[in-house]
C-alpha cells in the first residue's frame, strides 16, 4: 500500500522534491514503511520544459481536483504566495489529507485559517521548510525546546539579504551593485522586494515568534525594515568599528515575560559575534532559552534540494503519522503573549550626525539624548571643519526615547542631517 | 487526569528535572494537554540532602517497584550507567511504560535490547539528553533529515575535554593542569576516564552513527582515542601551523556510501574552521547530508539545566503521545550498513619526527612515505643540529597506510623519536 503525495507546483524546490522521491524511493519507503508514490503533479502550463523528470500524465492544471481526489494521502505545497496556495490548503485539510508545506508568507499571514483547517480536518500540517530552509528549527522549537522557555529568538533567516550585506562588507560594493550580483548569481529574484525589503524575513520571524512563544503572530505584527537604504559607507563605517551589518529577525521577550516583540531590521553586530561569520547567502538562527542556554542552528536557508530535504523529511513523518492513525504536534497559542509595539523594545542605537563646526555641538546633541533618558556610551567625531560627524553609541534604550530624540535632533540647527540610525544587537550573546 | 511520572536519579539532572517540572508546571500542561505529575523518585539513599525541592513522600529506595507501578505512565531515568539503568529501563518497557533517559553508554552498549523492548511493549524510548545536551540533534538527526542521506556527523560532543583542549590551547597549560582546573571547576569529575579516554564521546558517537546511517552500532564498533598523550607541545605546534586540537567525534561514509566508520580522536583543524570557534565546555556538531548541505548545531552540552531541558522536552512528547494512543519513531536500522575497521579511514596526518642530523634525512624519510602510497603535502625542518624536528604534513591516505608507515619510520635508524601523530581533519568543510 503506497502513500500517495500530490505535489502543488514543479517549479525550483517542486523538481528537487519529485528527483528526490524517485532517487531516494528505496530509502524513504523503509524509513516511513510504506513506499512513497508521485500519484499527481499541478502546474500552471502544461508543455513546459521542467527541471524535473516527471512522467507527463501525472501533470495536471486542475490543482482543485487534485487536492481532493479520493486517492491522495499527502498533499505538498510549494507553489508559495497567497492564492491559489491558501485555497488548496484549506481544500486538502478540509477533506482529511495532510499537508507538508514550505510557505511561510501564507502561515505568516492566515496561519490561524490553516491550522484551524488541520485541526477541523483531523490532518497533519508540517512547514519545516518554510523557515531557513534545510536548517531544522521548527521541529527543535516545537518539539525539542517545549519543556523549556524561550527568552528570544534572533537570527539570519534571509540568505538573498546576508548574501547582498556580505558582499557589501568583503568588496565595498554598494548596495545596487551587490544585488545586481545576487540576481546575476540566482540569489535574488528578478523583483527582488520580498526580500531586500524584509518581507521575506518577516514571515520566518511571525511563524517562529508563534512557535517559540505560544502565540498567534502574523506578518502585521512584525515590525519591518529592510535594507534598501545601508550604504556603502554604513558598511565601511561600521566595519571601521568592529561591527559587521546584517538583516535580523529578532523574537523577543519583555523583560517580565508578559510580551514579546518581533522584528526585522538591519543591525550592527560586533564582528566577533558567530552571527558576524555567517557569509553569503547562509542562515543562522541562535535560540536563548531558559535552561538549555543559547543554542545555534546553521546551515543552508534557500536553494531547491536544501528546502526539498526538509520537505521529505516532512513528508516522511506524515507518511508515519498515516500509517499510526496519528498527527503530528498541533498549533500550540495558549500562551496568548501580547506583542507590544516596536516603541517598547529596548536595544542600543548608533547614530552618525552630520553636525555645525561651532563650539558648544556635543553638549546640544547630548542634552537631546539626554532628554529623553537615552543614555551615550561613546561618542567621537569624525572628520573636521565642514565634514564634521558625531558618531554616538547609546547604552540600552526603548526604540520610542530613541525616536523622539532622532525628531529632536532633526530640528536642531546645528545638525545638518541625521545620516544613519541604526541598531547594535549581539553584545549581550557570545 | 494527570500523566504520572517516575524518576529515576535525583542527581544534577534529575534535580534540575524536579525543578523545572514544579516550576514550569503550567507550560508543561498546556503544551501536554494534561498536567504532569511527579509520582516518584527513585534514589539511592533517603534522608542525603538534595538540591531538589522533593516531597520525601516520594522518594523510595525501591526503583523496582516503581517503575513497574501501575499508575505511572512515563519513566524517567537519570541514573547513567549500566546497572541497574539498563533493568529498570527495561521493566518499565516491558510493563509498556514509556521512557525518557539521557542514558548514552546504555543506549551505546546495548541499544538493540532497549529499542527492541520498547517495541515490544509499544512504548516510547526518547533520548534527547543522551547527546549534546540540550542542543536538539536527536530529533533533527531521526525526524528532520530522515528525507535526506547523511554523508558524515563530525563534532565536539563531549565538553569535558573541549574544556580542557581550551585551557591548554589559550593559556599554554599541560594537560594536567587543565584537567585539574576543569576539576575544580565541576566541569571534569574526580575519576575523569569516562571524558579524557573519550568513552563519553565514542558512547554518543555510536548513538549518532546509528541514527545518521540508519545502522546498529554499539560502543565497541567506535575507534577511541582520548586526550590524555596531548601534551602543551603539540597544542602550541598546532597553534604555530594555524591549527587547533579538538577531541572530535566523526561519523562518515565510506566514498561508496556501502559502509561507514565512527571514530573519536584528538584531530587538528584549521584555526577558520567553525569547530575551532567552540570554547569552554561548549559542544558543536556538524551534519552533512546530500540534500541539506552542511548544517551546524551548537550549544551547551552539559550540565544539570541544559540536560533537563532536553529531558523535558522528551517528556512533553511523550506525553502527547500517551494522550494520543500513539508512539514517536522506533529505531531504524534498515540499512544495516558495515561498520569498516578504523585502517580504512581516510585523512591527512601531521607527523613530527625526531632525527638524527645527517644529510639525506629528508630523502629516506619520504621514501617510508611513498612505499605507503602516502603523498607528502608539506614538510618542514623544526629547529636544527641535534634538536632537529621533521613535521609533515599529508594528503588523504589510508589509516592503515599511515600505521605502517610510521611503524617503518620506527625502525629508521636515522629516526630517534616519533614525537606525535595526529589527524587533521576539517580542511574540507568552511
Amino acid at each position: 500500500m503506497a502513500l500517495k503525495v500530490a505535489l502543488l507546483g514543479c517549479g525550483v524546490v517542486g523538481s528537487q522534491v519529485v528527483r528526490l522521491m524517485h532517487e531516494q524511493a528505496d530509502d524513504l519507503a523503509a524509513r516511513i514503511g510504506a513506499p512513497l508514490e508521485l500519484a499527481g503533479v499541478a502546474v500552471r502550463r502544461l508543455g513546459r520544459r521542467r527541471d524535473a523528470d516527471v512522467d507527463p500524465a501525472l501533470l495536471t492544471t486542475d490543482a482543485e481536483a487534485l487536492v481532493t481526489r479520493d486517492d491522495i494521502d499527502v498533499v505538498v505545497e510549494v507553489i508559495g504566495g497567497i492564492e491559489p496556495a491558501r485555497s488548496l490548503i484549506l481544500a486538502a485539510l478540509n477533506s482529511g489529507k495532510s499537508v507538508v508545506t514550505a510557505n511561510k508568507a501564507l502561515l505568516a499571514e492566515d496561519g490561524a485559517t490553516i491550522h484551524a483547517a488541520a485541526r477541523a480536518g483531523n490532518a497533519d500540517l508540517y512547514f519545516e521548510a518554510a523557515v531557513a530552509g534545510a536548517i531544522p528549527l521548527i521541529r527543535p522549537l516545537r518539539e525539542s525546546l517545549t519543556g523549556d522557555h524561550v527568552h528570544r529568538v534572533l537570527g539570519i533567516v534571509n540568505g538573498t539579504t546576508n548574501y547582498i550585506l556580505d558582499q557589501m562588507d568583503s568588496s565595498g560594493a554598494s548596495f545596487s551593485d551587490a544585488l545586481g550580483e545576487a540576481q546575476a548569481l540566482g540569489y535574488a529574484e528578478a523583483d527582488p522586494t520580498a526580500d531586500v525589503e524584509g518581507f521575506d524575513a518577516a514571515a520566518k520571524a511571525a511563524i517562529l515568534a508563534g512557535i517559540a512563544f505560544h502565540s498567534r503572530v502574523t506578518a502585521a505584527d512584525v515590525h519591518r525594515e529592510g535594507i534598501t537604504e545601508i550604504t556603502a559607507t554604513d558598511v565601511a563605517s561600521a566595519k571601521a568599528m568592529g561591527y559587521v551589518i546584517k538583516l535580523l529577525a529578532i523574537c523577543a521577550r519583555s523583560d517580565d515575560g508578559r510580551s514579546f516583540g518581533v522584528r526585522v531590521h538591519p543591525a550592527m553586530i560586533p564582528r566577533t559575534h558567530p552571527l558576524a561569520g555567517v557569509r553569503e547567502a547562509y542562515n543562522a538562527v541562535f535560540v536563548e532559552a531558559r535552561s538549555a542556554g543559547q543554542l545555534m542552528f546553521y546551515g543552508a536557508g534557500a536553494g531547491g534540494a536544501p528546502t526539498a530535504s526538509a520537505v521529505l523529511g516532512d513528508i516522511v513523518a506524515v507518511g508515519r503519522n498515516v500509517l499510526a492513525g496519528t498527527r503530528g504536534p498541533e498549533e500550540s497559542t495558549y500562551a496568548d503573549l501580547v506583542v507590544h509595539p516596536m516603541g517598547e523594545t529596548v536595544t542600543r542605537y548608533h547614530v552618525s550626525l552630520d553636525v555645525a563646526d561651532k563650539p558648544g555641538v556635543l553638549a546640544r546633541v547630548a542634552d537631546m539624548f539626554a532628554k529623553q533618558d537615552v543614555s551615550i556610551q561613546t561618542v567621537r567625531q569624525e572628520g573636521h571643519g565642514a565634514d564634521a560627524q558625531l558618531v554616538l553609541v547609546t547604552h540600552r534604550a526603548s526604540d520610542a526615547a530613541l525616536s523622539a530624540t532622532i525628531e529632536a535632533l532633526r530640528e536642531l540647527d546645528i545638525v545638518r542631517d541625521v545620516v544613519s540610525v541604526m541598531r547594535v544587537e549581539g553584545e549581550d550573546t557570545p
